[in-house]
């Protein structure tokens, strides 16, 4: 318990709630854990602004590990609803390197479903590699799927960005993240960089590793898989150089290039912005999605048995299907978390916008649990009003 | 405990064990719950007619909610049967307002498994449009579905009959009411109501509200999903008027135009004498299915995740796969629950046809657990024979 | 606890752990159920060859259930890898009286996905048609699948190998055993046979049946379905002559027959030497498979709800993917257990290949448990030389 931790920050009238519940979250961790951010909007309008901990303050970026893919998705989506990319084509069509070893007929819809099967490559990445998107989808273009393309899903943890990313530039000469910051992140001046200027990296703050109990050691044991599982594959363990995430986004290079699944660099406000952009008018600007667009985006794609995460997931396209894992949303709520624990999603039947950041990675990996009571709090607050 | 509720009714010889069963059954409701219906056919011969309760007699019409569905189904199997619609053949041909949204490739054949993702609209039903199929399906033919169309599925509770409803009137010129009344209700006299006459008023007893424990009150409120979910949508309570179903059935409205998802009225005789039909000779008819339409319309189409049961669920064209509910059940077995607690199933590999009906809504919805007991006590004497 | 077992046999430097955990694992067994085999290559060199129990030796030949389709799915893959079999024609374009009922458009690769559904015959078959592929196969190709084809998957227990075998015999003239036979037996000198020849009758032990604990008996019946259910149709519960599965593999008639699902009979090293084989160099010849065909086998193509087994299972083409029932092997690990306990796989990525048998039937049926233990002792001695 850290029942010293102060809450600093704002929110709006009727959502004193949410500030009760934040400072109930951080006194429950344990010390050196308390450090996180929470912001949301609604109708457009920043209602949660929050931050506490050790050495957070509203304005500390940190890295957003997998939060980072939903800036790859909305860019996609944008691309999408200008006829720049189209759903239903053969990602060969527009990268036919890509069209070998059983991808050949695999539609880019597909691939943002997670469907595509080459969730890494046989012989592993190096952080070298893995920190350049377009490095690893030369790689994974000759891999042959883990499982038969199409036929089944899981979560393309570290190479979605890639993937979709290599589309993006064959379609448009662009990088992803060149088309993320002009289209998205600049007219906002958003907090969530995918490729952070140099001049931004003292406002930044190492994630901190799991610093698992013994219970929680003894948990994270029995789940082991082997480093050449599918799912040791995903992580990238399978190689000669297995990843260490954390100190992988604790460098400048992933900071500064930003791979499009997992090196992105973010405040909750900027998370949370940036979805309540996606669905509705902020700073004055027109949402940047059509209503049709979210709810495709948003719409489930794939749900079942998620073969890197070993049991039951939900995809729209790309973006998680948020309402599966917290029933209070409203259907085509879409979003994505973080494994040191973040979460960002947009709801648009509700309006609201959310997003959460922590220092410390949290036990098990994935969402935090606490993302569950501090996002119903933040929609009881937005439904009252 | 309802130690004194006399069971009535009778059983052919070699049944005697179903008539225990049922007593069985209602000695251990609470007072007040007991109210139901028994009915088994075995090889076209009714070998069990039962009842017992407070105020219901062999001849009570209840509100059979989902128990329905089996009778729209049924017409659709037939329609198919004559070559009158075709399964593989896109629902935009018949309707081609519908072929909009991402539903344009939707075939018939997914459509009756379950996959559309129309389950509801975004702005709700009124309950006098949730009365009128027709209405409903000028409504949802414009609505993108909640899901990739013919990638999920799941439980479309209050739409189901209105889409396949639209479908049989453009193909025929009726509605699917009038088809099951002329080819189906009328000529076996059944006591099963796609549209109840006014005159036949006098027999219903309204069903009853689910009337929890506080365990069972606590329970449903730990699994409340937001009326904004999927699951929320498909029981209508997304709109400005949430549906209380009960109080929906409890209308004359809602019996006398029967939408052909919730709205039917029947016995449990009505309701086994249908399946009995459906796959034997009953008063002299030959069977209303051959053999393979009505192995076709069993057989598993969808099987995994239901997006509105959340849970694992199985359909065949329409109807349930009862064989997955009740494992002494053969392969091929067709049905369908309600939610108040009625099933009604035909299992052509032992020749029995099922109905049971209640009038107090049953914790926690859908097929009463008794159902299982009962349906198992029909098997065992139907095969000893 | 049969504390007096000897374990014999050989085991390669740094495999005494695998010696010792077999040792464990015949001593935990109760007397009269210890007998078994185990072997293990690594590398193309046989590294663990070791037996124990009252009777059994390291050349005992014994039924080894559905680990037979093992061999059975090799013969395909080294089909298809010669361009002999196109996985995905349809399988009407090699069996045109296949192609009715609902079968008309599946592939070669969905049949070996487990996907056509027809598990078996509304009729059953009496234990003669059983050991006759040929037969079998005859009745099965007018069958209407018990699922929509193609739409779910489920274990075809009894029945894959007729069917893929006529396949064979279509395109090449010969049996499926004919070419096990000739293209992978006897240029290895397997002891793994399908169609075992009279003179090596003196080297078979019978199976003995399962002999469950009063507790096991009790949850078996507690999980007994209709013989007329799915599971009872796949297990040739439901005809006249239901089947009983140990009785049928210690006739003289199945061994001699040996029908590719269930009718093979092998020693440990056998098995292991065959799946050996496939990934590598073994007595001087080459790979059986190149890595393209043993991964694409290896491949995941159907995964969630069989509909036989009644739970969570995943297929490769044909093969089980045993790197989900056991997550310590890499992806595209491929085998098959069998019935009374045997297991046997091929694990590419480590290059260890696996072989065990077991006299006793073991509970409740499927890989017997300790098959977890060993296998994982096997890798571990693998991966640290």
């Amino acid at each position: 318990m850290s029942d010293n931790v102060t809450v600093q920050g704002t929110v709006a009238e009727g959502f004193e709630e949410v500030r009760e519940e934040f400072a109930a979250v951080l006194a429950e961790e344990r010390p050196g854990h308390a450090d996180a951010q929470l912001a949301a909007f609604a109708g457009g309008r920043q209602v949660v602004d929050l931050w506490g901990g050790d050495e957070i303050t509203g304005t500390t970026l940190t890295s957003v590990f997998s939060s980072t893919k939903g800036a790859a998705y909305l860019t996609v989506a944008l691309l999408v609803q200008e006829g720049v990319l189209d759903l239903d084509r053969r990602v060969g069509h527009y990268w036919p390197e890509f069209a070998v070893a059983g991808k050949e007929l695999l539609t880019l819809r597909e691939l943002l479903a997670h469907r595509a099967g080459v969730v890494g490559a046989d012989a592993g990445f190096t952080d070298a590699e893995l920190a350049d998107d377009r490095v690893m989808a030369e790689r994974l273009a000759s891999q042959r799927p883990y499982w038969r393309a199409g036929t089944a899903f899981g979560y393309h943890a570290l190479v979605i960005g890639a993937l979709i990313g290599e589309v993006v530039r064959r379609a448009t000469g662009q990088s992803l993240q060149e088309v993320f910051e002009e289209r998205v992140r600049a007219p906002y001046d958003l907090d969530f960089h995918l490729g952070l200027p140099a001049e931004l990296e003292s406002r930044v703050l190492d994630i901190l590793p799991m610093d698992p109990t013994p219970d929680q050691q003894a948990e994270l044991a029995a789940g082991a898989a082997s480093p050449r599982s599918i799912g040791g594959i995903a992580f990238n363990q399978n190689g000669e150089h297995p990843t260490d995430l954390v100190a992988f986004v604790n460098t400048r290079t992933a900071r500064a290039k930003s791979p499009a699944s997992v090196g992105g660099v973010a405040t909750a406000t900027g998370l949370a912005k940036m979805y309540a952009a996606a669905i509705g008018e902020v700073d004055g600007r027109a949402p940047l999605l059509k209503p049709d667009t979210a709810a495709e985006f948003g719409q489930i794609h794939s749900d079942g048995y998620d073969q890197v995460i070993r049991g039951r997931h939900s995809y729209g396209l790309g973006f998680e299907v948020v309402s599966d894992t917290y029933p209070f949303l409203g259907a085509g709520a879409f979003g994505h978390a973080g494994a040191a624990g973040s979460q960002a999603f947009a709801d648009p039947r509700s309006g609201v916008a959310y997003g959460y950041t922590r220092r410390r990675f949290a036990f098990p990996g994935g969402p935090a649990p606490e993302n569950e009571r501090l996002a119903a709090a933040v929609l009881r607050a937005a439904e009252a009003r």
